[in-house]
């Protein structure tokens, strides 16, 4: 379930209005900003950008880029954007990164829905004249490549039907090439990147029947191999997306310093779905409430604008 | 343009009628079935099935299927279906059958936009509860298996822009490749299954200018090798879908005895799209008539309606 809180019947136009205030004049007022946009979904959101550029002849996401800063500006932009191009915009980021890390990849291709992905696809060529996989493609090589963009292009089946003799041998694939230590393996690859996900939990359950442990025990943890460690991501986020959410936001507050990139992308990106889930997951194993923690570790707007996505009032 | 000449405006319940009559009592009116469905649009072709199976609670598809045979039948069944359904029934009848020529789904996945392609994958997951790519990669291995699941799986930019810099560097690695016959090299497969078709020809095009040769003359011609044999049909999809489907044509004709399978499929998949242009290449590739070389090699209700479909009155 949802965390934001969005009433049902809004005022666009005043929306705008309030919008414009904020921005003009000395200073801005950041938190009229957090007092609308946070709490708007995705369609009023986009009414909200239309109505704004229609009556003042200016694209409201700029006009908030350069009135706000730092991490609430990025909140703020990563928020008001349409899920599927917010996504194709995050997999843009990280592509032009430079170095093999593509968790942002892994984690788009495999926690959202089929239809989902390709929304992002159809977002991406939009935006950036090209596709997802033609990027991925051109940005990584060898088994990291043949992973991503077979992960990224896939239009997985969304039945629940499960074939169960091919669960059970497609479990003993994957283990065979596990021990073997062969994590580039084709079948590994196809299995993941073709199985709808009924079949591959199905698959997952009778590795751990017929292992007496768990596929994801048996990949190298802390490997220094990328390509090792995105498939362990997949893995992960195919198999319980919520207990993945929960382990990045885990990671971007505990310890020294804060991963507001890690931070802000979850709570946008689940704040409309399932992030009330990943909260009660989130404060189960830490013992602590998650917005406890996101206001002890964060502050001022940016703050504000998390405590608003997850459901409080500032 | 299409040759198949349907009425703007027809009378669904009447063909219905029509068709219905045509299977009842003794013996079955093929020329009523041709003179009705032999001129009707996709979107006719489905409101009659809808308005059929409404007035006689019978599937109509099936009804046809119990009364007709042969190369007729199978042409009907084809033609009746809708396109992205029809597309989907002829890649999982290639990939049911042995061996390890995928023709069929080289020229699907390499011949239609990406619009077309997608609502393949679609009706795939609603006839057989499996995602193509998921089938493709589960009966290929090796190169074949790479090449097929990314072509099946792309879902190509289609705008016009071009990268010209881009093409030259790609023209030579294509080009490097082919020259040190490593035709499953990865560069290989991801150019072809990645970039978009304006992109592609302008790779084509550089490769011609800095080799003075096509890269279609480049790739060995009569390969035993099935993976080099699909890696140049998908080249010449991918270059000139019209040119390949001509060619097709006029294997399926030439020789002793006729391929009817290829003859029946690029008539139904193109008389609706682009079969007017294909005929014409046809005539000029071959000096004769498409309409006159499959008058004279197919025979009986199976030439009536395969004319008809080519635009003639039988």
């Amino acid at each position: 379930m949802a965390t934001v809180s969005a009433p049902k019947q809004v005022s666009v136009k005043e929306d705008a209005e309030a919008l414009r205030k904020a921005c003009q004049g000395w200073g801005t007022d950041e938190k009229a900003i957090i007092a609308v946009l946070g709490h708007r979904n995705a369609a009023q959101r986009r009414q909200i950008r239309h109505v704004y550029e229609e009556i003042y002849q200016e694209d409201l996401i700029k006009r908030l880029e350069s009135e706000l800063s730092g991490h609430f500006e990025k909140a703020v932009y990563r928020w008001i954007l349409d899920p599927p191009d917010r996504d194709a915009v995050l997999a843009n980021v990280e592509l032009k990164k430079s170095g093999n890390k593509h968790h942002v990849i892994v984690e788009i291709s495999c926690t959202k829905n089929p239809e989902e992905l390709l929304a992002i696809r159809r977002a991406y060529h939009a935006r950036y004249k090209r596709s997802l996989e033609e990027e991925v493609a051109y940005h990584t090589k060898g088994d990291t490549r043949r992973l991503l963009v077979a992960l990224v292009s896939a239009f997985r089946y969304y039945g629940e039907e499960i074939n169960t003799t091919l669960a059970k041998s497609e479990a003993k694939k994957l283990h065979e090439a596990i021990k073997d230590k062969k994590f580039g393996n084709e079948d590994v690859i196809r299995i993941l990147s073709t199985r709808s996900i009924a079949q591959l939990l199905a698959t997952f359950n009778c590795y751990r029947e017929q292992e007496g442990t768990s596929i994801t025990k048996n990949l190298p943890k802390d490997s220094s191999d990328e390509y090792i460690a995105m498939l362990r991501m997949a893995v992960r986020c195919l198999k319980d997306p919520k207990k993945y959410f929960e382990k990045v936001l885990r990671r971007s507050i505990e310890g020294i310093g804060t991963d507001e990139d890690a931070l802000t992308r979850v709570i946008v990106t689940r704040a409309e779905k399932d992030l009330k889930e990943i909260k009660e997951l989130y404060h189960k194993r830490n013992n602590v409430p998650l917005d406890k923690a996101v206001d002890k570790e964060t502050s001022g707007d940016y703050k504000d604008m998390l405590l608003t996505l997850l459901g409080n009032e500032v």
